[in-house]
């Protein structure tokens, strides 16, 4: 009885969820591709390529792992002794080239809705997609305990889309990073309390007189049928929803039902995952961490996602 | 009974290629990379960059396919809009200044030894590399019935090695392009009578006396405890020996209890063969066919070689 009221409850999420935001303009694109490292961006290009309507999320950066590698990289083919910055410059040269832009909204969760994808975004907003290539790279460590089990029941990664049901009510902020302080500042001022755990080195700069800082590190989230507590290496609070803000989310958390192994995405060498018309590529399958090896696979994902996109629409014809 | 003496005919027929071939002189390389595609390519950048002391066999011109690419390329991360030339003068910059050089000799048959494998040379020396990377392509069609059945008992791949044996014989050459005319000749010098079958459009050049040429297309090779007939599509010749000539091999008769599937052989993610110490990257592991592919199939190949011979060295210390 509780396992029917617990998957209920997560339908209900879903549901509220994606009918809430189905009231956003809507654009099926045929491939949305989540992920601005080598991997993400070959799929780009070799989908555009193909004449698939993309979309690609990540960072105007490119990646982060590229901007701080200072010494020249010497086993690119094709690309001799460049650092991973001149090699972001080419990359998005030719992105300029084939008119690829990117978004840089987070996409916070990915749905396998059946015949497509419905992807949440950190504005709110959803976007739907006929095949997925998740390219996020690989995510050090691993979520908290009780975190995946408690994800739409009290566990939310997404402040903007979820603070509306938390009004007047106390909730925890764990957060990543500095970036996610104005998402803890927006639920500062929808929710009576909010405490806000940084996983970071830099102290806080908030605005909203309803957050209270506390530097610990969180163990595990508890709770019955919802989530309710917050246990950290210091103590316990009781909240209504735990907020976790991560730069990147770990592939589970971001894909409700995705097979995983320790850190990586189970893949086969067409780069299908366990949920069809979804695809990885990159650091996220697993070592080796190398440009050239995440570059191929993005190739192959693209022309796999390219190949089920083709098949559904003749399917239908 | 028959099947011991094949198998005696045939350990025979390897022991004898080997041990006459040892007498040449041996240095045993870390790494034996076959191919000069961009698989091969990157492996062998990728295994030179790792200290390894590696063989790479090919072609000066790197790979056909791309020679004969005259379009711009689009999806290359890194190098877009290049024409296949003008990619392998960018690879061939990139090997010069890493100190790569090419080694032109074909490789007729690569045998697992155990802890290290032996590489039979078209000019009948032998190589030996603890670890072998195949990145010989695809190779259209399929082998002749019958072809893998005789290897070694009246097949044979390589004139220069095998010629000896058929002093005073009769044996058939079938031919896959021009190149193979000058072994053809040689064998002409040693045998009693050749026939020559071309499988190409242009007229042969032959100089030797003792070789017929018959335009015919070869269908079977047929014997008993070694092959004595060939059977082409107009006809029976009794021979006894069947020499094929190929630009590039199948792998399954490149390498003898090699698990192909189709015209692919099958690897994991890590690129591992079901030959340990055996890795394969590129077109040789199927579809799609595509440069980036080869180029990051050819890096993972290359670290699990580099971790096979260091894993292999450990034990040994």
């Amino acid at each position: 009885m509780q396992a029917v009221c617990i998957f209920l409850e997560k339908f209900n999420y879903i549901s509220y969820n994606i009918t809430r935001l189905r009231s956003v303009m809507m654009t099926r694109y045929d491939i949305a591709i989540i992920g601005t490292g080598p991997a993400g961006l070959e799929a780009a290009i070799t989908a555009k390529v193909r004449n698939k309507n993309i979309i690609l999320f990540g960072s105007k950066d490119l990646s982060q792992k590229m901007q701080v590698v200072k010494h020249p990289i010497l086993n690119y083919l094709g690309l001799p002794s460049k650092t991973g910055v001149e090699m972001a410059n080419v990359f998005q040269q030719q992105l300029d080239e084939l008119g690829i832009s990117i978004t840089e909204e987070k996409v916070s969760n990915v749905y396998a809705m059946g015949e497509y994808f419905a992807l949440q975004l950190n504005n709110s907003e959803m976007v739907e997609a006929t095949s997925v290539i998740l390219a996020i790279g690989v995510v050090a460590g691993k979520p908290y305990a009780g975190e995946e089990n408690f994800l739409g029941r009290g566990v939310s990664y997404c402040a903007t889309c979820d603070a509306p049901l938390y009004k007047g009510k106390v909730v925890a902020v764990v957060a990543g990073s500095q970036e996610e302080e104005a998402e803890a500042d927006f639920l500062g001022e929808v929710c009576e309390k909010v405490y806000y755990f940084p996983q970071y080195k830099d102290e806080p700069q908030l605005n909203s007189k309803n957050i209270e800082i506390h530097h610990e590190k969180p163990v595990e989230i508890t709770g019955m049928m919802k989530a309710n507590t917050l246990r950290t290496d210091q103590g316990e609070y009781i909240v209504d929803c735990v907020f976790i803000l991560r730069p990147t989310q770990f592939p589970g958390s971001l894909v409700p039902g995705l097979e995983i192994a320790g850190n990586a995405v189970n893949v086969d060498l067409q780069m299908k995952t366990n949920l069809p018309g979804l695809f990885a590529a990159g650091d996220i399958t697993g070592q080796p961490y190398q440009y050239i090896k995440a570059a191929g696979q993005g190739n192959v994902a693209a022309l796999s996602a390219v190949a089920y996109v083709d098949e559904l629409k003749r399917k239908k014809q």
